[in-house]
């Protein structure tokens, strides 16, 4: 096991990495106060590990409450968190309760702002099962749930107590979901970490054969970029901000599809793409750069071509947010591979040809 | 104008307090980071304060929007708040937006909570508009909704960046509204301060004859007493829950009741008188001291005696605590008049006799 640590004051926590510490109860132990817990799951994740988790909580003297939601991106709802309240209160946990996240960012998202306002807020444990929450979403305490007019629209900066990564879980990982995790650690290296992109292009097959040192190296790479970053601006009101590399084109290809059809790992892969044609185009990379980050995403079995419709919700964003006073979208681009830049002084035109060079048959054909 | 400050570090804020400050653009411009703000009140209040202090904004540079909820606790309910969020976001208002509390204690907890969640936090200023809210809910960035299965059980702590208490306001205050906020005025007293409560005992009079300077008086030595504990113990671990003092029989007889039967300040002054009662029979106080709560909070205008009901439901809640694994129903006791204490070691006959005390026919035969 390797132990990071994110660094925030007395809101500090670590990252734990490794095989088989799902259940390990020493870990799970420190920030037992009440001797209660509550793990938030879903109905796929419960079978597989839940019983797991609540007997290495049970083993540290806990009573422990499951709370299994439905699977998939509509667990982000007020009804689903409402839920989550209602069987809190109904087995009369109180401020003192530990909440555990067991399963992927959606789990976390809305376990972690379950915890961060029920009782105006509970400590919580992130037990990420997805490759996607262990690299990402688990770490630096973003929470938060949807609403109908806009994705993670409301929310909470709410750190957890601890991470506990097992590596051993992305046995059972589908497919799909360890290449949508993958595109959020190819994201790491592409935006951060020049270096880690060389050990990428150099690993990526043994990730995708789930060679168990190579995940966790590629975890824990992960994690201290983001730790890092976290730790300088905990609130995303700058340097954090880089972290959302793809992430523009990304959320207009989820919304133009409805949230579900693509998943994020996927659609930030194919945003990814944008993203870097677009730096191409206001001339901050070369277009050898570009092609780089379109190989490596493919190599991950990842799309690197977004839906048509996704073009023009960007475009639509640009529109309404030069109506409101202050609006401007701001695009995270490339200065070079591993090195992210904000930048608010985009032109509308190279946006509409990078979106032109990623228009389905513009990127199938190169 | 007086101003007080809360000292919490890097959230500390200031207290404005003193009459006509409603429309103060001053007070409002340093807040203002996007030239964006949201009102929100509620249908009583708008159509007396809302275009000043939307006036007020706007000559600050501000875009204003005005979110105007109903009136009453049912306000502190999901579906209110998702009314607050959809207006928000339609009016496009991002997270640099600041948000006004224009109301009583319930648009201060509703709009609080709001700010605290939208789009992961925003800034909020508190304009209480009733006495309780000035000298007590307004101040230590306490917010929640209601949950069907509890009062308070959904919220956060958010500070507020400043609280601008107008003292005009209250002229036009219901007399049964400034009577509940005098409740928590005497609470202060009582539970903190011996020197004030001398003080209240003089100028008791002068107070329901709403003298302006008075009035302020109160207002000051209530933020001052709550500022100070609320810098030691933010988010109420210790010494923050003496503010509890009468609230545990306060919140039985409005649960007992149905909210908004009783005002809030109506059942925390039975409560009081109920918690007094228990201090006697406690060994903590002389029966005289019970009796000098008792004729304050009569002179003021206030229930001294609870519904019969109330009783069971305290009884009720002391039964079910004992069954949880660790719960137990601690009260707020007094050691002396203007110190309360924090005990968990009543004894089940004693809180039977000091509601036997206090039940209708007992307290009116005095």
């Amino acid at each position: 096991m390797e132990t990071l640590r994110v660094a925030l004051g007395e809101r500090s926590y670590p990252i734990h990495i490794g095989a088989g510490l799902l259940d390990s109860s020493a870990l799970y132990a420190p920030y037992l106060e009440a001797a209660s817990a509550a793990v938030v799951t879903n109905e796929v994740v419960a079978p597989l590990y839940l019983a797991r988790v609540k007997r290495a909580l049970e083993s540290a003297g806990a009573r422990v409450a499951e709370i299994v939601v439905e699977d998939g991106e509509g667990a982000k709802s007020w009804q689903t968190l409402d839920r989550v309240f209602d069987a809190l209160l109904a087995a009369r946990l109180g401020r003192d309760t530990l909440m555990v996240a067991l399963g992927g960012g959606v789990i976390g998202d809305l376990a972690g702002f379950a915890a961060a306002v029920y009782q105006r807020g509970v400590a919580f444990v992130q037990v990420p099962t997805t490759l996607l929450a262990q690299v990402d979403s688990a770490v630096g305490g973003k929470t938060a749930i949807n609403h109908t007019r806009g994705k993670n629209m409301i929310g909470a900066f709410h750190q957890p107590r601890a991470v506990i990564s097992d590596i051993a879980v992305l046995d059972t990982l589908a497919e799909r979901e360890l290449r949508a995790g993958l595109a959020e650690v190819i994201k790491h290296g592409i935006a951060l970490d020049a270096e880690f992109v060389v050990w990428l292009e150099a690993n990526i097959g043994r990730l995708l054969a789930r060679e168990r040192d190579t995940l966790a190296h590629a975890v824990r790479r992960c994690c201290e970029l983001k730790a890092a970053i976290v730790a300088a601006d905990e609130r995303e009101t700058g340097v954090r901000s880089l972290l959302n590399f793809g992430h523009t084109f990304g959320h207009a290809i989820e919304t133009a599809t409805g949230y579900g059809t693509w998943l994020h790992g996927e659609a930030i892969a194919a945003g990814m793409v944008m993203a870097a044609e677009l730096s191409v185009r206001a001339g901050l990379i070369g277009a050898s750069d570009a092609q780089r980050v379109r190989e490596l995403l493919a190599r991950a079995g990842l799309p690197t071509v977004g839906p048509a419709l996704a073009g023009e919700r960007v475009l639509e964003l640009m529109a309404v947010d030069k109506k409101a006073a202050h609006g401007r979208v701001r695009f995270v681009l490339l200065e070079a591979i591993g090195r992210a830049t904000l930048r608010a002084d985009v032109d509308e035109r190279l946006v509409r040809e990078a979106l032109g060079a990623c228009a389905p048959g513009a990127g199938a054909s190169r």
